[in-house]
C-alpha cells in the first residue's frame, strides 16, 4: 500500500513531486480531501513517533505538520537542528541516525541545501519514512500538494482546461518547482510563469510554460493566480531594484485581477508581504484562497504521513 | 453555555477582568476550585487544538497554560512569535489567521502592546476562543483569577470584609490592573495601593483605592499583601533610585509583616527578586501563599479553557 | 516499590550511580531490556506530568527522555532554563519549586554545576521524583545505565571477566564517572583508563583502574572500547595541542582496534567528532554499538521514569 505513494526508488518517502505518477497524485489528493472535509482516522498513527528535523527554521510548516501528526494520534517531537548547540558539530547524517535509533519512525525534514533531504532518506532504516518539508530551491512537495488540493476544490478534478499563472521569484522558489511538477503531472493545459528576468529559473525548470515579464498579459483569462513571496534579500542581491518598483510591475491589485477569468482564484504560500507582491484588498478579498491553502496544508500532511507511515 | 463566561462583546474569549460580572467571576472561581481539588474532566477538550501564541516570551505562563490544556485532553502547540524568523515580517493578524486556518480552536495570546490581544480576538472565526495571557500594562486576567482563587481559599468566598494591599510597581503592572478589577467586582471592602509616586498609575486605575507611599501604614491590619515584582529596568528609567533603597522602603520583611492582621497572607506573581521586594523569610514563611498561587494558576486556566472551548 | 531504585537518602530520585546497589542496578537493566525488546506498558505514567528542566542545553538527551516519557503515556513539558528570559533572574530553586507547584511530578534536570541536581532534589515535595540528566563533571546516570545495558547485550550479564577501556577526556566527563561507578558495582574485572595526563582526573575517580597514556597498550585484549567525545574547548585551554595530534595518539582507527579482543565492541556517547577521537570506518563498522547505545537510552530512561514515578 505504501508503495502507492512512492517516488521511484523511495517507496516510503515523499521527497518531491518530480516524477510522481498521476495516479498517486490523485490518490493523495482524494485522501487529503477526506481529511479536509473533517473525516479523520484519529488513531492511524497511534504510538508512532514523528520528528520534525529542521536544519533551516520554519515555524509555520513545522506547526502544520505537528497538527497533522497529532490528529493522526502520533507522538510528535521537534528538533531544531538550525541552532548550533543542538548538534555540536556532528554531521547531519549522524543527527538523523541518532534520532532514528531512538525509535522515531517518521521524519519531516527541512534543509537549506538541495538534495539534502533525499540524501538522508537514502540512509533511512527499513520502516522509517522521510517527508521533505523543503530543500534548497528544489522541492516543497506538501506545499505543491496543498496548492493542487486548493485548485481542485475550486476548479474540479479535471485540470485539462485550466489556465494557471505563477508570479514572482520562481528562480529561488521550491514552492514554484513543486507546483510546476504537479501541474504538469495533472495535465494542466496552460501554465504561465511571470516575473522579471532576474528572478526566472533555467529553461529546464520552465519546460512547457509560457514565460513573460508582462504581468498584465500573463493574467489574461487565467483561472488561478499563484503569487510567490518576494524575499527581502533579493534587493540586497541586486535582483530587484526596489519594493515600490516590484509592486508596480508584479504586485497583484484588484484592478489587475480583473484581467483574469471571472471566477479566478488567488493563492499565496505565505507569509505575505502585504503591499509588495499583493495588496490587502486582494489578499483579503473574495477571490483569495490563501487561508484555504493553510487549512489544506494540514489535510495534505495528514494524507502524506498516513501514506508513508500507516499500516 | 459559553456565553456564561463572556465579557460583553466577546462571549467566547477571556480578554480581561474589567467588566466581567460578579456571577461569571464566581462561576469561574468555583469551577477552578474543583480542578484545584484534583477533580478533573480529562477529556473535556479531547482532540481540540490549543496554541500558545506569544508575541512576548513568558515560559512560566506558557507552561501553566500548557499543563492546563494537557489535563483537559487538548492538543497543545507553542508558537513563539517573538523570534523574528517565526513570522518573517508578516502582520500579527496574518500569523493569527494562519494558525486559525490550520484548525486551532483555542488561542492563548501574550503581547507587549495594550489591546493587541483584543484586536486579534475581534478577528477570530466563529467557534474560536482567545484567552489573554497578558497584554501590555492592561490585563493579565488569568493571573487576576488565580489571585482571587488564592484569596478565596484563605479567606472565604465573601470579600466584603477583606482588606487587601497591592504593593510596588502598580504603574507598569497588568497583574495589578486585573487584580483591581476583580477585587472591585467581588466587593472587596478595602483596597489599598502602596508604592513610590513614580510607580503609581493614573487616578482612573486607582479608583476606589486608598493610596499611600507609606508601606508601614499600608500594612496595618490587612488580610492579604499582594507584592509585585520590581523590574530591573525601572532603575535605568530613573523611576527607582536603587535596589537597596527600594528594599528599605517597599521590601516586605518579617518585621513589617507583623503590622498586618494575624492571619494575613502574602502573595507574589513571580518570578521573585528575593532581597528586593521580598525577603527569603517572608517568601518561604508560613504566611506565604506564593506556591499556592502557582498551583491555582493551572486550575484557573483549566476552568477558563473549559469555559471558552468546552461544549 | 520505588525504594527498589533508591540511592541512599533519595529513594524517589536517580541522582547518580555512585552508591547504587548491585541489585538495584541489575533490576533497572533487566527492566530496560524488556523495553528495549519492544515490550512496553504504555500507560504506566498516564496523566503524569514530566518536565525536562535544562539549565544547560542538550537537545539529544532531552529528546531521548521525551520519547521515553511519551511511550509511558506521560505528559511531557520542556523548560529550557538556559535562556535568560525564561527565569528573569529567579533562583534555580524558585524555578524548580514553581514548576513543581504546577503539578509536575517528574523532573529530568541537567545543570552545569556539580551537585546542583541533588540540591534541587533535596527540596522536592513528597511524591515528586528527580532524575539527573547530567550535572557538571559529576554524573550522567542514565548514560551510565545505557552503556551498561549495551555491554550486557553484547557480553552477557556477568561482568566479572570483562575487560573495558575508557579513552579520552575522562577528567571533564560525567559520562566516564557514571560508567566507572557502574562498572565497579557490576564487578567488572579490569577497568582501564587511557588518555593524556592533562585529561586524567584525580586518583579517587580512578580508584581500581589501570591507567595509561599509551592507547595501543590500553587496547590490548579488551572486550569493549568506550570512547569519549573531545570537546573543542580543550584546545583553547591548552590541554590538547591539536586535533591532529590527539587523533594520532588517541583516535580509534581500524588498525588500532585489531589490538582488542576479536569480538570487542566500540561505544561512544555522541555526538562524535569524526576524524578526531574516532574514524568513520570504526564509527560505522561492524564492531560499533553506538546506535545501539542511543536506542538503549530510550529503554533505560523508560525504566528509570517508571521506577521513580510509577505506582
Amino acid at each position: 500500500m505504501n508503495s502507492q505513494l512512492g517516488i521511484i526508488g523511495s517507496p516510503h518517502h515523499l521527497l518531491g513531486l518530480d516524477g510522481i505518477s498521476v495516479d498517486r497524485l490523485h490518490a493523495l489528493l482524494r485522501r487529503a480531501q477526506v481529511f479536509a472535509a473533517g473525516e479523520e482516522s484519529p488513531n492511524a498513527l497511534a504510538g508512532v513517533a514523528v520528528c520534525t528535523l529542521f536544519f533551516e527554521p520554519s515555524t509555520r510548516t513545522r506547526l502544520s505538520f505537528q497538527l497533522a501528526a497529532q490528529r493522526l494520534g502520533a507522538h510528535i517531537l521537534n528538533f531544531d537542528a538550525s541552532t548550533s548547540s543542538a548538534t555540536k558539530g556532528e554531521t547531519d547524517l549522524d543527527t538523523f541516525r541518532t534520532i532514528q535509533a531512538m525509535g522515531v519512525r517518521g521524519f519531516v525534514v527541512r534543509h537549506k541545501a538541495d538534495g539534502a533531504v533525499a540524501a538522508l532518506a537514502a540512509e533511512a532504516a527499513p520502516g522509517v519514512a522521510v517527508v521533505n518539508a523543503g530543500d534548497g530551491r528544489s522541492e516543497h512537495p506538501t506545499q505543491g500538494l496543498l496548492d493542487m488540493l486548493t485548485l481542485r476544490q475550486a476548479k474540479g478534478e479535471d485540470f485539462s482546461r485550466l489556465k494557471v499563472v505563477i508570479v514572482g521569484d520562481v528562480k529561488h522558489s521550491r514552492v514554484a518547482r513543486s507546483d510546476l511538477h504537479a501541474l504538469r503531472t495533472l495535465g494542466c493545459s496552460e501554465i504561465r510563469v511571470c516575473g522579471p528576468a532576474s528572478l526566472l529559473p533555467d529553461a529546464g525548470t520552465l519546460a512547457g510554460c509560457a514565460v513573460t515579464d508582462d504581468f498584465d498579459a500573463a493574467l489574461d483569462g487565467v483561472d488561478a493566480v499563484m503569487m510567490l513571496r518576494l524575499q527581502r534579500e533579493r534587493m540586497a542581491e541586486g535582483l530587484v531594484a526596489s519594493l515600490d518598483e516590484y509592486h508596480r510591475d508584479y504586485g497583484l491589485t484588484s484592478a489587475r485581477l480583473r484581467r483574469a477569468a471571472p471566477e479566478a482564484i488567488v493563492m499565496h504560500p505565505g507569509p505575505m508581504n502585504r503591499g509588495v507582491e499583493i495588496t490587502d484588498e486582494v489578499a483579503d478579498g473574495s477571490r483569495s484562497r490563501i487561508l484555504d491553502q493553510v487549512a489544506n496544508g494540514v489535510a495534505v500532511r495528514m494524507a502524506v504521513l498516513e501514506a508513508v507511515l500507516g499500516r
